[in-house]
């Protein structure tokens, strides 16, 4: 799917670590949402309150979820998930373009 | 109005100047477009084909359209117009969160 159709998308960015990682929030029919971002090269720590499923739309990323020793590497059209209530380290090697699916 | 109800959202980012400037693309019901973007601080030429009305939403920028020798300042809430078939200089001074309305 290249579109998203029928939505309604928030005109303001969301700006995180002072412009390195920025995104729109898009608003679906069903109540759902989703935010289509970028991320410059740099490492950065986020956290969940529902789950996710992070898209790569073009880029890589290493990622390491809470918890977990592990750094997994994504590249374009690979995903990832994120348990809700945790959180995950990204280090982006890449400007990288993805697609965060928020999921109740 | 702070979001845009109905349009359709292109999933991948526009890039430019290696990622320094980055857009959505956002189709309207009446065939129109709009893009939202981000500029990293930098300084950036772009050229128009359809005339351009570019609304600041957050951040700030210095603009030299085309054929003028004058630098104009705006702000998160101002707006300027570029003619089609021209182009502009664009110094953004912060982080700037922007919109841009193609005009046929």
């Amino acid at each position: 799917m290249t579109t998203f159709e029928n939505v309604s998308v928030e005109k303001q960015a969301n700006v995180y670590f002072d412009g390195k990682v920025t995104s729109r929030t898009i608003n679906f029919a069903d109540g759902s949402h989703k935010t289509l971002g970028i991320m410059q090269i740099g490492l950065y720590q986020f956290s969940t309150h529902k789950a996710e499923l992070m898209e790569i739309l073009s880029g890589q990323v290493e990622v390491k979820i809470n918890g977990e020793n592990q750094w997994h590497l994504f590249q374009a059209g690979e995903c990832f998930n994120i348990p809700a209530n945790s959180g995950f380290e990204i280090h982006a090697i890449a400007l990288t373009d993805y697609c965060c699916t928020f999921i109740d």
